[in-house]
């Protein structure tokens, strides 16, 4: 029986340490580096860098490699939250149980803070010793997959739509076309890219693909789950809050019970596409449960 | 003689065009592209761009690939702009003659379209297609050079002491520092990948540094200059403003006049630096003149 907690207890520390020593934050670092490193060590999920982490095992074990994009995909995240939060954006105030970078900090020092990371992410992403050309052109390609996902095309599109789309009702697709911008797309690259890292097969990919997109939509449901029913202790932030902004989610498109199916089907759907993986793909059958199980 | 108004007029010429096909602007676009566009073409010098064209011809001619990278740098460029006019940061109004970005659109979105075209630079300088390692090698090599430079070592950072340092007196070297890390890094930046994709020789390349070096420190000068006697027409932004938020400049701490003559002297070391290319480089020497003695 796979033993999902201590797996994901061994990759968050294996990011951390990582994200730790990449980004020193000593008594002497500038005011923007301890925004940077505030936000980033906050005590996330780590649900993309272990997604990228695990696909990548599942094709090969080129652990290290995967493990420097895992990180970027985390500081990447990270930005995307620190500017999400900023008060002309979605006014946020707590995230992760801790005041918003820009209660924290101040504004100015947010947007550069969320800056940074980005461009931290890509610096690490091109920051690697070449033994080979084929490894070069790899890691370009990983570039180019995580650019584009966050990019104007994907995750950043997304967050425009959704802050459009507050006070107004959104049809089924639309609510998922945004989804699948604003948090799948990450989530999609997060599992390409370890894939391509730890050696991809063409069809093995495709599947992965699949799986990512099951698993990214059904991730979002269940956050909007959450938003209506759960604990703000557990989560670290407050709840109810999709709710008062009047948000377009699925509880309130589809009702409760609707979402919690349809996020179970999407599990289903996603545990298919890698039903013919062997044991390597355990984790990645774990994480797709423990999506919708979450209470945070 | 060489003519730098049809050089730089050409040149422009084809940095916008690609821009322009890059980032496709129709009436279907979504709001975000249109933010994006608007402050892309909102008609700058084009200096880095330039810059990275004319590094790349005095030491080869992949013109093809030096251009691509050029329009990242604009972009970057671009981006660091509208984030600085934000109301958190430098709260500017008017921008090469036009509303900036959140005036126009509205303060999320400037935010967003900042986001996204920093992003859209390395999605770009990463789509390459690859016919030999080697190649390959070299775009990470840019894109390592370009994230270090906009980084929070350099461009970000910058932007962070900028804004710290009003209401504070600086000593000359803390200026010449935060200048070489707000505006200096992404000239050099621009110099180096120019000369990386054309071609580069290691001798080559640390005489380009000095040369971008000084020309960087010279631009931030006569910009202050601007700031102090320039005509608002002609430079398409207010002045007067730097002494009205008390920042400090060259003109400030050491007066109009040195400020002046320090500017020549840096342009005269950065013409050494050049000193001993052929003919290849004489669009970098009439750069680097222009630089001090442009009105706009």
């Amino acid at each position: 029986m796979f033993d999902l907690e201590s797996y994901l207890d061994s990759k968050r520390k294996q990011i951390n340490t990582h994200l730790h020593k990449i980004l020193q934050n000593t008594s002497n670092s500038s005011r923007l580096v301890k925004a940077m490193h505030y936000s980033l060590m906050a005590g996330g999920k780590r649900l993309r860098p272990v997604l990228c982490l695990a696909a990548a095992e599942v094709v090969g074990s080129q652990t290290k490699d995967a493990l420097r994009a895992a990180c970027a995909l985390e500081m990447i995240h990270t930005y995307s939250l620190i500017h999400d939060d900023l008060p002309a954006m979605d006014n946020d105030n707590v995230r992760r149980g801790k005041p918003t970078c820009h209660i924290a900090f101040d504004e100015a020092s947010a947007v550069l803070a969320g800056d940074a990371l980005l461009t931290l992410a890509f610096q690490m992403l091109s920051a690697v010793e070449i033994s080979n050309g084929g490894q070069a052109s790899k890691w370009l390609r990983v570039i180019n997959q995580i650019a584009s996902a966050v990019g104007y095309r994907g995750m950043i599109e997304g967050q425009m739509r959704d802050i459009a789309s507050e006070n107004s009702v959104l049809s089924l697709k639309e609510l998922e076309e945004l989804h699948a911008l604003k948090t799948g797309a990450l989530i999609e690259a997060s599992v390409y890219s370890g894939a391509i890292l730890g050696g991809d097969s063409a069809e093995q990919i495709d599947q992965l693909g699949i799986y990512a997109k099951n698993i990214g939509l059904a991730f979002q449901i269940k956050d909007d789950i959450l938003n209506v029913e759960g604990d703000p202790a557990l989560l670290g932030k407050a709840v109810g809050t999709d709710k008062t902004r009047q948000k377009n989610t699925y509880p309130f498109l589809m009702g409760l019970e609707k979402s919690r199916s349809f996020a179970e089907e999407l599990v289903i759907r996603a545990l298919q596409a890698v039903e013919s993986f062997d044991g390597r793909a355990d984790p990645l059958r774990a994480i797709a449960n423990y999506i919708v199980q979450r209470n945070r």
